[in-house]
């Protein structure tokens, strides 16, 4: 079996991370034998947009097409181009012409990860994120100049898209403790809210076996620091998602550690695996940046190719190497990103 | 001198946290001598609505508007009638009606409640959160029935509205830490939020004494739980502020406690004071609810009718009543809501 992968390192610790995940990947596939990776690497990045003006080139989403899967580390340089920029023309164009329609984003208590939470309790939640459009749009503008100016954001909320998340946040549950919260703000938001609460009663009716609670994103957030043991799978909207996971990477403890995976459901374009960490350019060269973000990610890459037996051997591997302390000054050790990894590979190569 | 208030209990605990409340400002007007407070109660609550169709009489807003200040509980009944709409035709009304451009929230380590934070530090922070417009919109609506169907939301932002937040923000941390972090989104929000820190980098010219942080929402959220004490002033627009004081309302230790003002900034109209807590329906009717968010709101009620001396009074009970325990169960203690109250006038009594 051959997977082909197209990495895209992007900026900052993305170009550091990026290339330990794929010693993991090469690992792996050398205790599995059967099995082999073709990476192919794309410098499409800010320095690149600096160069030519855009963040890719023209065949570049073409190109990407040819792979089983994006495996991307970071994109933003605020020096060079701002981030809406970016970020629109690399990732948010991917999740969205690649029909991404899902970003799957676990966040759990890691023995080892001190969560900065007096009592976390053994929580373990997934968040489905609805992840091509709702509040992530690029429709609107500006009229008026100077005091009169305003800015019209449009969102969008397809039937469609919705139902597609809480179709897949209810089957998660199945498998996992039967439980879903629908992430809303209908109290605040007039329009788009109350219609994703009615579709998540709709579709919480296929499901009769499963319990379900609708929560308001603020009563939500505050949950998820007095009590996140009471989550199982979250169903919430692209901002909502996006709010809920880096919180989630906070109460577990770092924000170098959390993973996601932008899922292509319809088979017709690859997915895409990413950190939820950015770019990070405050501690980007330095050799310290956490790898484990990028390496879970990696994980979820393996179990989305079907080949959860080995993501499980690089779960283990991560929490071993976490458990004993090896690990970089972020989560509590005196490792460097290099470092890390080699310990990692160790452990995968006790199997 | 004489302040007329205008009480809205509201529903479920809001009837029983505001006359607590009232009691306490009655203390302090005695101990002031010369003040006097005026309430009138009026019940537009949910279960108005079910009477009358509607949350208030049609003359509703003018009679309030003859007032210094509205008082408010809670608004919220779901049983009776949907969030979106007691809210919309109550408290988000309101605020429009009355431009009170401001939602002013403070939250820090209070000693004696246990925040969920290992390492909470003494942070101490306040957001200032545009109350107008933003996400919180009603301009927008559906289309198509079926599988098709979809709701388009329409969010405003005006650089009026935007800097005069941003203004008060600043003026706020000149008396303060000196520092004002913005929150944005602009890496994923096209239109807005560019918008928004493009006015955000304008006033802050103004200022050049105050020193300014940008940062998304979703790194925001996740500074919260792993290091609140580096903010002083937030400001932040509807949504946003929305999202982060239900979370600092949740690093404190309890949503219970927190306070609201929103602030009308040119006279014409009364503030409104109303907690950061809901209805809370689990716990109404037990005589359980903890009177102390609504009492620390009868505090920044009396900071903006200038009676700021009052207020530290009052401040003053509630951190000597918490830190001797002598609390509701939400934050450790085992007294009723009547006997909290019944504590911090004993200690407003001492002066
Ligand atoms: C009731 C609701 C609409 C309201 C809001 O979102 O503004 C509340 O959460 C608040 O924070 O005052
Ligand atoms: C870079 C940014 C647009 C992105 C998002 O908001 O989706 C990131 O925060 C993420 O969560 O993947």
């Amino acid at each position: 079996k051959k997977f082909e992968v197209a990495c895209m390192p992007g900026d900052g610790i993305g170009v550091e991370v990026v290339p330990e995940a794929m010693r993991v990947l090469e690992a792996v596939a050398k205790i599995h034998g059967g099995l082999m990776f073709s990476f192919d690497t794309f410098y499409w990045n800010c320095d690149y947009y600096v160069q030519h003006g855009r963040m890719m080139p023209e065949d570049g989403l073409d190109r990407l097409s040819q792979y089983d899967s994006v495996f991307l580390g970071a994109i933003g340089d605020v020096t060079k181009v701002p981030d809406h920029i970016s970020v629109w023309e690399s990732i948010l164009t991917i999740r969205r012409e690649f029909e991404q329609a899902l970003n799957i984003r676990p966040a759990k208590i890691i023995q080892g990860v001190h969560s900065p939470l007096v009592n976390p309790k053994d929580f373990d939640l997934i968040v489905v994120r609805e992840n091509s459009e709702g509040e992530y749009s690029t429709v609107g503008g500006k009229m008026y100049r100077g005091k009169d100016e305003i800015a019209v954001q449009n969102n969008f909320f397809s039937r469609r898209a919705m139902s597609e998340a809480m179709h897949y946040a209810f089957d998660l549950a199945k498998k996992r403790k039967g439980h879903v919260t629908s992430a809303t703000k209908s109290n605040g938001i007039y329009h788009s809210m109350p219609f994703w609460d009615e579709v998540f009663q709709e579709v919480s009716t296929d499901y009769p076996h499963i319990q379900t609670d609708s929560q308001h994103i603020d009563a939500l957030v505050a949950f998820f620091v007095t009590d996140p043991s009471r989550f199982d799978v979250i169903v919430a909207s692209n901002l909502f998602g996006d709010i809920l996971t880096d919180l989630g990477a906070g109460i577990m403890g770092s924000v170098g550690i959390a993973p996601a995976a932008n899922i292509n459901l319809n088979g017709k374009y690859p997915s895409m695996f990413e950190p939820v960490h950015g770019s990070a350019p405050d501690i980007a060269g330095k050799g310290i940046a956490n790898p484990i973000g990028q390496i879970w990610t990696a994980k979820l890459m393996l179990d989305h190719f079907g080949e959860t037996e080995l993501g499980d051997l690089v779960m283990d591997a991560i929490e071993k190497v976490i458990q004993s302390g090896r690990t970089t000054k972020d989560i509590g050790g005196t490792l460097s990103t290099k470092e890390v990894t080699v310990e990692i590979l160790s452990e995968l190569n006790n199997y």
